[in-house]
């Protein structure tokens, strides 16, 4: 049994994971706004304080990170810059092995271990949400690269001269296609949220659009709200030609909000993936949705240990 | 010893290769233009015919190939549709192991083992001219994606919407960069070849342009084939980005006719990538100009054999 924890801006969940990957006694804890580094761990030991009975910890956390030593710098969690997480958590529980990776990186490893991936070797497992992240599986195992980054395919370059984007870059997948980014450039073609049927609260027109309204929009017919998806799935397409390029990949599976649009996501991310892997082995590659849903997170940081060394190796 | 194989649509070249990677009794012929498989063949064999005293065969030709059973369809010997170059030496010299992968990938191989990318885990090795080729080391060890095919980085886009490329699509780095698709940009922008001291053979205003010539003309400060260059550079840059973003590169080597041009090639080039790479872990990344020189497809296909398991693993 493995202690697998999840660390995010805006919640920590923890759960124990099984050998075969059933995760049992979720729990989840708002991640404490504005906190400081202190109290943002002491918010972590008390999700974490009711497990006992495993013998390793497995963590995602937000990047960036030093890996392998898990020393976290997460740009959503300000409290805590080059914060010695994985430290903290070996002594914490001693003897017991503890592997802290980007959770990008978890996201497409438990894809891999018991989703889409799944016994296929070469994979590039992606998330689109407020970021565009993901990571790589080639020859059966995770390649972390020189620095255990690898698998940033959202900054894949799109669109030279393109949009800036948040990594000091210009015309990445991720200053495209990222949620807040499709939500401004259709905000600048004029679309504003419709009054959704089954949204939560009362209809106010100073709301913030999300990229989940977006995505009902597109759904319900919205033109500027289905170019916009058409945009991500066009800078995808693109993205993806040219990973499977580099990488003669077998499948590439995209999670997050955005990839539970459908055809409207899909279609034109596999016209342009079409129109651009024309070589027999760019040709045989598959794109899908992710099959995990939201405790995706925590599996693929059980499979650090869970996974034999295909998962881990430093 | 290794008895090396380099098979190209020009020339075909055999060497002993010892295990430290010395290159020894080289031998050079003509590749037969528009000869038939059998043709090939029988000078293949012409070539190979006086070695004896080693212990495996490995070879490096132009893909297409299916890999690993060496069946080779090398895009510019038309006389080799499927041709079974693998078995067939395996079954010419019984007993010695025949291991058969893409010449660029060789040449990345080579560059690995002995030349600018040695004791670099994370490594990717370019060759720059007619087209634009590469292979992959991730990990210390070479990626062969599903189908032997990861490497191919001349596919990468870096200009959507841009010129047709020869594997169909469009916008790749092959069609902006490769040598001939740099002189008819040239040309269309007015450059022709200057007559150039030290060429041989008398100027004549019709002889057809090449990259070699383009490149002179830029060392020699004409402004059209510096830009051209240029062009190739930021094209290149654009490419290594998204590479380094996705692999987590420690080194970019960059052999071919090209790489000779200097800073006129890797000044752009470096701007482009710089601007483009900004995340710590991709500032790293160094490019350099490929170390090993005419020998390196032969060093590369007998590093298959005598890299250990680094370079072979199907």
């Amino acid at each position: 049994m493995i202690l697998a924890i999840d660390v995010g801006g805006t919640k920590m969940a923890a759960a124990l994971v099984a050998p075969d990957g059933a995760v049992r006694r979720t729990r989840r804890l708002a991640t404490p706004q504005d906190a400081d580094a202190e109290t943002l761990w002491k918010t972590l030991l008390t999700l974490i304080e009711p497990y006992d009975g495993f013998s390793g910890v497995g963590v995602g956390c937000g990047g960036p990170m030093a890996w392998p030593s898990g020393e976290v710098s997460p740009l959503n969690i300000p409290g805590w810059r080059g914060f010695p997480l994985g430290e903290r958590l070996a002594a914490r529980f001693p003897g017991r092995p503890v592997r802290v990776h980007n959770d990008a990186i978890c996201l497409a490893v438990a894809e891999h271990w018991k989703g889409h991936g799944r016994g296929r070797a070469n994979m590039l497992g992606m998330v689109v949400s407020t970021g565009v992240g993901g990571g790589l599986i080639l020859g059966d195992r995770l390649v972390n690269g020189g620095t255990g980054n690898a698998g940033h395919v959202g900054h894949v370059i799109v669109e030279p001269g393109g949009p800036s984007c948040g990594c000091g870059g210009h015309g990445c997948l991720e200053a495209v296609a990222r949620g807040p980014a499709l939500v401004a450039w259709a905000q600048e073609q004029g679309w504003t949220p419709s009054r959704a049927e089954g949204t939560a609260g009362p209809y106010r027109e100073d709301r913030e659009a999300t990229g989940q309204m977006l995505a009902a929009d597109a759904r319900r017919g919205d033109p500027v709200a289905r170019a916009a998806l058409s945009r991500a799935g066009h800078a995808l397409g693109l993205a993806i030609a040219s990973a499977t390029h580099l990488c003669d990949l077998d499948v590439v599976t995209i999670g997050g909000g955005l990839a539970q649009s459908g055809e409207l996501l899909f279609g034109p991310l596999e016209r342009t993936l079409r129109e651009h892997a024309r070589m027999d082995f760019a040709r045989r590659l598959s794109v899908v949705p992710a099959l995990l849903g939201q405790e995706a997170g925590l599996v693929g940081a059980a499979a650090l240990l869970l996974g034999g060394d295909r998962y881990w190796a430093v």
